[in-house]
């Protein structure tokens, strides 16, 4: 059996679905419709209700790790990733989790991703530098997805940093990514919907370097915008994120019902951008 | 009873031991004691007798949150905080997380740190700005622990690129830090001891702001090169770090006695440079 590869099963998950949808698993006990707040596993009943209801619509899964450490429920992260490798086991994993340490401890956190999680992928944090991303970087089949402008207005502290001619700290990560990091192909970057013109920026000097796109729905980004800021000239490098417009489309029982009718309209927006 | 607070108990502490050195505890059972590889909760025993070893030499323990992940060992990492609460109440605990994320995740990362484990501090990294920060600030009585200048040679990957006038980006983090997000007095800055003459720089731009040291001893900083370079006018405002020169000081069943030793000389070392 051959391994499995991050890239790969994105690349041919986005095919066979017609998607670019990532589902971000960020679950909200107090947001759960009342005959699930109160169940023994509750966050992982859940979790299964939405992946049964979005399995074939989707690109990847996103679980995002404070949800569920705040609540010590690594557990139930645990099995709902072995559940989508069983239900789903041509979608990938991301593992949000925003790691960034020194090299020995680098190796602790992709050992946690990827041995004890059996993620995918996993976010990390450029702050550190090369050494501290490299222990990720040489899990090959597994992808680094590298912060570069986030969706949120205090990106703008540092990463719209001019470090000279006009050149911002934010094309400064994004170049490195691009040009050293990615070497084994394994990267990508995280860019916000929120900013379509740095996503623009972005993607004109990182080639077709995939992007991780959180940002549309609560946040306020616009789909059009990002997926014509964002894509490449082939039409693709995008993984659009969204979590509570689709966890928390629906408040009662039908929730995994009204989940699947907005991934599917926001699958459906996304093509049509591209169209 | 007066709430806890992390600046009260690292001062006191500080004074009552007349020391600023942190142990960080950075637990990996494969360099502990034969006669502890096997037990059953060999990560918690180990990390008890290093306590009881050092409680009445140090200011501050620091569990790095990756050893203990790694592991699937989050109950022995929330036993270690309430053992050192029980043994050593006046000590503070710094929880060494590095955690970075926007509004809504920062604060159930801000629940984990300082609800679901007690943490009496927390390190956090400032790549995504102000906003992903204030959760954290809000815990008036919490200690926020900023990266700023790392102890590993990728910090100078994006740390030090020319933000303008030869100002660095870790001066930016540094500055911020001190003149908006220290409005609380409860922030820090992590500054390596492999950088002496950064720490001398970031000393001058930011008063009296303490500094979290990490990088002596397996990474190579000099103890009272960073001392003479870190220390403020009035000789305090650092805390140096150790974690393996003090863990894994000795191999078989004295090891606790050889920390012990190796906590004393450190801080008889620190309080020499600082004469």
């Amino acid at each position: 059996m051959a391994q499995r590869d991050f890239k790969d099963l994105l690349g041919k998950a986005a095919a066979d679905h017609d998607s670019l949808v990532c589902v971000g698993l960020d679950p909200e006990p107090e947001r759960f419709p009342h005959h699930l707040r109160d169940a023994p596993r509750a966050i992982l009943e859940f979790n299964k209700a939405i992946v049964d209801a979005t399995a074939d619509l989707v690109c990847a899964y996103k679980p995002q790790f404070a949800h569920y450490a705040a609540l010590r429920a690594e557990d139930q992260l645990e099995e709902t990733i072995r559940y989508i490798n069983a239900r789903a086991p041509g979608v990938p994993v991301i593992l949000d989790a925003k790691r960034g340490d020194i090299g020995n401890t680098a190796n602790k956190y992709a050992q946690e991703a990827f041995e004890r999680y059996g993620a995918d992928a996993v976010t990390v944090n450029p702050y550190l530098g090369g050494d501290a991303v490299q222990p990720f970087l040489d899990w090959r089949h597994k992808g680094v997805i590298v912060l570069c402008r986030t969706s949120n207005p205090g990106a703008r502290d540092f990463q719209d940093l001019d470090v000279g001619g006009g050149r911002k700290l934010y094309h400064a990560v994004a170049e490195r990514v691009a040009n050293d990091w990615n070497a084994h192909g394994n990267c990508m970057l995280v860019v916000g919907a929120t900013y379509p013109a740095e996503l623009a920026e972005i993607r004109a000097r990182v080639g077709a370097l995939p992007f991780l796109v959180p940002g549309i729905g609560a946040q306020g980004g616009d789909v059009m915008l990002a997926v014509r800021s964002g894509r490449t000239p082939s039409g693709g490098g995008l993984v659009i994120n969204s979590s509570r417009g689709i966890l928390y489309a629906g408040k009662d029982e039908h929730f995994a019902l009204a989940a699947r009718r907005a991934a599917t309209a926001l699958r459906d927006e996304i093509n049509a951008a591209l169209r």
